[in-house]
C-alpha cells in the first residue's frame, strides 16, 4: 500500500548529556513535535548523529521516536551502513520496532569504485531483502562527494520496494524530478535552502533540519505553495533560507541543536568530534532566529513553551 | 616502551565466502604471512573492509590475526569510528585481544565542520583514554577528502600516547616529515606508489596493500633503501608502482583480492557494494602481476605455494 | 539610466570555418535572432569561445553582433581577463563598439589566492574604471571552481556601476537572491536547467545556451512564469532541462553548435582543443531535439528556415 | 639536436611599478641570475603572471630575459593559450625572439570536455606546428583541476617535437616517471616541495619558484643528489620545503615577490587581482627566510647585494 509522503519531515536530533543519549530530553522534544503539523520524522539520520551511535543506542532512539510519534505520523528510519548486509539487517530491526520506511545513504567509504553499477546493485539488493520500503538518500556533503546519477535513480525508481529519494545535494532534486516518473517515486527536498523550488518542480515535501527548531514555519511554506500563494511563498522561502544558512549551513548539527535550545526544544550537546558552539556562535544563531521571528512573529508561539 | 615500527606492514584483507567472513581462509593467509619478513599487520583497515564488518566479525578477525601473527610481529588494529567514544570503546577491546597499536582514521561524515580544532580534540580525547598507543590515519580517499593539516599533526605528535601516522594521501607524507620531530613520531607510507620517496624523506616503513600479494618485493625495496642501493631501489620502485596502479590503484580492495588469489593467497570476494572483478578485469590484474614477475622473478617463489 | 534586463539572452556562438571566424555565418545567425523575442545577446562569452579568440577576432565578432542586433535589443560584451587592467581595457573598446554592458567572469588562474578581498578589489576596480555598467559572471565550471561568496556579492551589489550577476553555478542563484537587494541588482540564471526556479525566486531572466538553438521555447517558459501558468511552466521546464542536458550539459559548446546546425542556425565547428561531435554524438543531439519538438511542436517552426 | 635540460630553472617573475611592467627591475634581476649556476629560465609562466600580460608586454619581457640570460643558459617561453591556434602563434613569436623551448599548460577553460582525446589532439597539433620543441606543463592548481593522465603523457612523449614535461601537481611526477621512456623525454619537478624525491625517481631538474629568491640553495640540493650525499640532501630538502611553504605555498606569486625583495632581487608588486602582501605577511615571509638562512648561512651571500 502506497503511503502519501507529502509534507514536512523533521530529521530528529539526538540529545546527549555527558556523552550519553538523553532519552528524557528526546521524549520531551517528541511530545512537542507530535502536536505539530509535521508529516513525519526521519530518525537516525545525519542530524540524529546516527553514524556515532552504537547499535543499542540506535534501537533505543528509534523505539522512542516511534512510541511518541503522535497520530498519523510516519517514521523513516536511517538504515545507512557501508554494506548491503548491514543495511538489510538494520531494516529488519527497524521494521520490528515499527518504522514505516528505511532510508539508506549512498555507501561511500570506497568512493573510488562507487560506480553506477555498484550503487544500483547495492540498492537493489537492499530493497529486495528489506521488509520496509526503501528511500534513497543522496547527500554528497556527508557521503564524501558520492552522489547518485540520473541514470541510477531512473533505474532504481522502477524497483517495487524503492519508493522515493531524499535529495540533500546543494543543486537540489530538479534534475531527478525531470527524469523520473513521479507517480511511483516520491522525491523529498533535503534542505530548506531549496524547499520551495523543489516543490515547484514536483517534490512532495522536505526533510528539513530547520523543522527541528521551526516546524510551523516550514509547514506554512508548504501550505503557501499548495494554496498557490507564490509571492508570499517566495518571501518566506528567502527568510527561511537566510536563517537556515546561519544555523545549519554554518554550524551543521551543533547549530541545529543550539537553535533548538533557543526555540524551546532540547538540542543539548553534540558528540565529539562535533564541537558544541562557543558562546559567540550561540549568540549568532540566536540573532539569526530573532531576525526571522521579527519578520514572521506568527511562528514563534508554539515552539517556545 | 617505544616500539620500532620500521618495515613493511600488510593491511590484512578479510576473505568472504557467501558474504560471511571465511575464518579458515584468513588463517591460511596468516600462516603464509607469518613466515615472511613483514614487520606487522594492520587488521581492520580499509583493505580489511572493516567499515562493512559488524562488531562480532571485527573481534573475530582481529583475534585470528593476533593469534596467527608469528613471532615478533606487531598488530595494529583499526579502531576507526566516527565518534571518539566509539574509537575508545574499540581500542579497549583491541587491547584485551592483544593488539599492539590502535589506528584511527580521521572522522569525516560531518566533513564541513572537521576543523583543526575538532580533529585535534577528537584525537587527543581518544589518545587520553585508549589503552593502546594511537596511530593517526590520514586517508582522504576514504575519508571523503578530510585530511590532517600540518598544524594538527605537529600538535598531535606531542601527545605521549600518539606514536605516529600512516599517510595514504596521494601527495605522500613528505610535508609532514619536514615539520614533525620524528624521534617520537613514526610516519608510515600508506601506498606503494610513494614508498621509496617516503623512506628517502624519513618515513620508517609502509602499510602497503601490495604487501598482501607481494610481501617479499615490498620488503626487498625497503632493504635496498637501507643498504643505500638507490639505483636498484628506483628501478624496483617503478616496477612496484606500475603493478600497484593496475591492481589496487585501478580496482581497490577487489583488485587486491584478485591479485592475492593469483599469487597464492585467499583473496576471495569482497562484500557488496564492492563488486568482484569481471573475468576480463581479473585477467588484467594477472597480466600486471605476470609482467612484474617477469622483471623480478625472484619475488615469485614464496607467495605461490 | 537603469536598463531593464528582463528576458532571455542568447550567449552567441562564434562559427568557425577552417579555424577562422566565419563572419558570414555569424551574420546569418544574427539575422534570425534579431526577429525573435530575445531580450539581448551575450557576445564573447563561454559559448562564444572568447577565451580562444585573439583581440582582433573579438572586436570583429562584437562589432558584428552589435550591428545586427535588431531593434531594442541589448548587447552584453564579455570583458573577461585575468587582470583588472585587461578587463578595463576591453570594456573601453566594447563601449566604443556600442555594447551596453560589460560581463566579467571571476579571475581564476591564481585560484589559491582568490579570496573575497581579492575578488572584491578586482571587481570594484574594474567597475570604477569601466565606461560600461558591469555584470558579475559567476561560473565555477569555467573558472576552475572559483566562485563568488554571498558576502562578496552583497558588497559588490552596492557599487553604482555593478548592475547585476549572471550565475551559472549548478546550485543556481537562489542563495544570492535571498541576500541581495534586487531593486538595483538584477540576477540572471546562467543555465536552462534552473531557469524557472530562478524566476520563482526573483531572477529577472536568463542567459541560456539553449536559446542559441531554441530561442522561442526559452522565451515561452519566461512568459508562462509571468502569466502565472505554473503547471505548464513546470512541464516545459522539465522538457527544456532534458534537452539541455543532452546537448549543452553533455557536450558543452560543441553540442550547442551541433544543435544549432540542426535547428536551422550555423553552429559550425568549435576551435581546438574543443572537438567537433562524432557522427553518433551528433545523432544523439538531434534525437534529443526531436524528442523535445515532438512534445512541443510549436517551437519548431521559427528556428528551422 | 637534443638539449640537456638538467638543472635548476627559475620561473622569472615580472616586476610591476604602478601596474606597468618595470623593464629596468627585470633587467637587474636577470643580471644577478646570469651569474648563478641556474640552468635556465622559464619566462612568461605562472610566476611571471603571463596570463595577465598583454601581447606587447609578453614580447618585451621575453625579449629582455633572452637578451640578458647569460652564457649557456636556456630560455623556455610560456606559450600557454586556451586554443592550439594561439599557442602555435606565440611559439612562432618566441622562436623569432630567440627562445629555446615552448612551454604550454593544459587548456582548461572548457574543463568538462578536456578528455584525453582532446588534450592529445591539442598538444600534437601544437607540436606539429611549433618551430620550438614543446614542454608539457601539468599544473592542476592553475588549470582548474585539469591534469594530464599517464595515458596522455605516454602517448605525447612519443611525439618528436615534445621533449618533456614540467609537473607542478602536488603529487609530483613519480607516476609519470615510472611509465615514460625518459631517454627522449625529460621531466622537471614543478615545485621545491618534491624536488629531491623527483630527482630520486628520475627527474632531470626542477622549475622552482624558490629559485627566484634562493637560486644557490636550489642548485646545491641538486648537486648533493648528484654527488650521492643523500642524508645532507634530505636535510636541505626539508629546510627548503619549510621555507617554500611559508613563501610560495602560502602566498603564491605575491609571496615569491616579497621574498625576492628580501633576498636582494626586485620582486615589486603583483598585478590585480593578486594583492600585495600586508606588512605582517611580509614579515612572516622574511622570518621564514631568516630561519632558513640561519640553518644554511652559506646561501645568503650571493643573493643579497
Amino acid at each position: 500500500m502506497k503511503k502519501d509522503l507529502s509534507g514536512i519531515w523533521a530529521p530528529i536530533c539526538t540529545p546527549f548529556t555527558h556523552d550519553d543519549v538523553d532519552m528524557e530530553k528526546l521524549e520531551r522534544n517528541m511530545e512537542i513535535y507530535s502536536k505539530t503539523p509535521l508529516r513525519g520524522y526521519f530518525a537516525l539520520g545525519s542530524n540524529g548523529e546516527a553514524c556515532m551511535l552504537d547499535e543499542e543506542e540506535k534501537i533505543n532512539v528509534l523505539g522512542k521516536v516511534i512510541k511518541k510519534k503522535g497520530k498519523d505520523k510516519l517514521v523513516m528510519a536511517g538504515c545507512s551502513y557501508e554494506s548491503a548486509r548491514g543495511s538489510i539487517a538494520f531494516a529488519k530491526i527497524a521494521h520490528e520496532e515499527g518504522a514505516d520506511i528505511a532510508s539508506v545513504i549512498t555507501p561511500h567509504y570506497f568512493k573510488k569504485v562507487m560506480s553506477d553499477e555498484a550503487l544500483i546493485k547495492f540498492y537493489e539488493t537492499v530493497a529486495d531483502k528489506s521488509p520496509l520500503p526503501v528511500m534513497l538518500y543522496n547527500a554528497p556533503g556527508f557521503a564524501g562527494g558520492v552522489q547518485l546519477s540520473v541514470k541510477a535513480v531512473v533505474k532504481l525508481s522502477e524497483h517495487p520496494n524503492i519508493i522515493g529519494m531524499k535529495d540533500s545535494a546543494p543543486t537540489g532534486p530538479n534534475i531527478f524530478l525531470a527524469h523520473v516518473d513521479r507517480k511511483n517515486f516520491s522525491i523529498l527536498a533535503g534542505s530548506a535552502n531549496f524547499f520551495l523550488t523543489s516543490l515547484v518542480m514536483g517534490a512532495v515535501g522536505g526533510v528539513l533540519s530547520l523543522a527541528n527548531l521551526l516546524p510551523h514555519a516550514c509547514h506554512r511554506l508548504h501550505q503557501m505553495f499548495q494554496q498557490n500563494e507564490l509571492k508570499n511563498a517566495k518571501r518566506l522561502q528567502q527568510a527561511i533560507l537566510r536563517v537556515n544558512q546561519r544555523v545549519s549551513g554554518k554550524f551543521g548539527v551543533a547549530g541545529v541543536k543550539a537553535g533548538m535550545d533557543y526555540t524551546g526544544f532540547y538540542g543539548a550537546e553534540p558528540r565529539l568530534p562535533l564541537l558544541p558552539l562557543s558562546l559567540q556562535e550561540r549568540k549568532n544563531v540566536q540573532l539569526a532566529i530573532d531576525k526571522f521571528l521579527q519578520e514572521y512573529p506568527e511562528f514563534s508561539f508554539t515552539a517556545r513553551h
